[in-house]
């Protein structure tokens, strides 16, 4: 007669530095943070743990605090778990917080708004210590410009021209709540964005395409055109992960 | 008949992160920044080439600023010497600025003074963000405390209780010119030194020691009897080589 055991739903909360993992979501040809997550976690709990996150992040990005549930009937109180599964994590990956959530909650589908952060490293010069966290762009930026041409991505639009080709997703509205652009110490130049949702690859298309207009290879108001022709080849390049974290998730 | 050729002086500026080097100074176990550099530079002036540091770093140190020279008969303009030997450095070493010096110049016996830098990362929880780069030191520092402590380096000692056992170097009385601690965000503790020399592992075992006054272990005035023993088992453990910075030479 075993004893009844509840079904707890945890909350985590957890940054990692993605250069060594190819992305979040579980894969058959790479290691990835869920897989690294979930063994540990299935260690700790002596049983098999599915973990859900906000969403995914791609191979080489970067997060200060995604934020992932998973269930389990174990009885060990949340500062045991962490600590039992952070014990088990490499130097690149930690939670930083666990604790109960309420049952129903859902990473992903309670997700109201992510806030992703992006570095370029505008010098002359590439940096070594910068290289690990940041795009360089030797050619000199006008953080002006660019601001002009994100204001054209604020709001609800059809974001197919900043959507990787191929994928499955077949809505590309998303809400932008907002941009901002901000030049930092030692050459930095910080990058903002907040939105209900993101398709694959949006912020680095983004970042790409703002790239092309601080560098006075497009103009600020083509943006609305690139936007308007929902025609990924009319946007920039694709900036490279290295430089992208996600930072917040909204509930 | 062979034109004559002048003797050029060069000096260099180099950043690095020591993460995956056995350290500045060539050695036959390991590779070594000074070697890459003298492999590339020797590529682009067809010659052999022997670069002096200023100093050297230990394995896993990084630098802001190293400075070295060498001398070279090569014709090439400053400018293309940079963008030849650059195009050829790895993403963790670069070389900042390369021009040409006074004849008699040398890196090392021309310093006057040398800055390091030290990052602690003094929170709960580490950070695999912060990992490369700092210290993770858990349980909360009082930086006011190692700000007392700190002072009675300031001045001119003899820092064999500082020093790493077993080298070569006979004389252990160097000048702190100044200490600096600060607070910083995200749990980073910044620490400064500037002195005329510094010992083997001289920055990291003060900082070794500091986090012992800092976290209660010892009592600041504590650090001028550790100072006054000249006994290396008085002081603290040594600081890991991570969060170490070589930031400025001065001449």
């Amino acid at each position: 007669m075993g004893a009844v055991l509840l079904m707890r739903n945890i909350r985590i909360i957890v940054e990692y530095d993605g250069t060594c993992y190819h992305g979040w979501q579980r894969q058959p040809n790479g290691i990835t943070i869920q897989q690294v997550l979930e063994e540990a976690a299935g260690r700790i709990v002596n049983r098999p743990v599915k973990i859900v996150g906000s969403g995914r992040t791609d191979a080489g990005v970067h997060a200060l605090n995604q934020v992932a549930h998973f269930q389990t009937e174990s009885t060990l109180p949340a500062c045991n778990l962490l600590r039992g599964i952070n014990s088990l994590m490499p130097a690149d990956i930690v939670i930083k917080d666990l604790a109960d959530a309420e049952e129903g909650f859902h990473a992903r589908y309670d997700a109201r708004s992510k806030i992703y952060l992006y570095y370029l490293h505008n010098e002359l010069i590439r940096s070594p210590l910068f290289d690990r966290y940041s795009w360089h762009v030797s050619g000199r930026l006008d953080v002006d410009r660019m601001r002009k041409a994100a204001e054209y991505l604020r709001g609800t639009h059809d974001f197919s021209s900043f959507c990787a080709a191929g994928g499955d997703v077949i809505d590309h509205v998303r809400k932008v709540f907002g941009i901002s652009l901000c030049r930092r110490a030692h050459g930095l130049i910080s990058f903002l964005i907040e939105a209900d949702g993101f398709l694959r690859y949006m912020v680095r298309n983004i970042v790409g395409t703002l790239v092309d207009a601080g560098s006075g290879k497009i103009n600020p108001e083509d943006v609305r055109d690139i936007l308007a022709s929902q025609n990924r080849t009319a946007a920039g390049i694709t900036a490279p992960p290295r430089g992208l974290f996600l930072k917040e998730v909204k509930y």
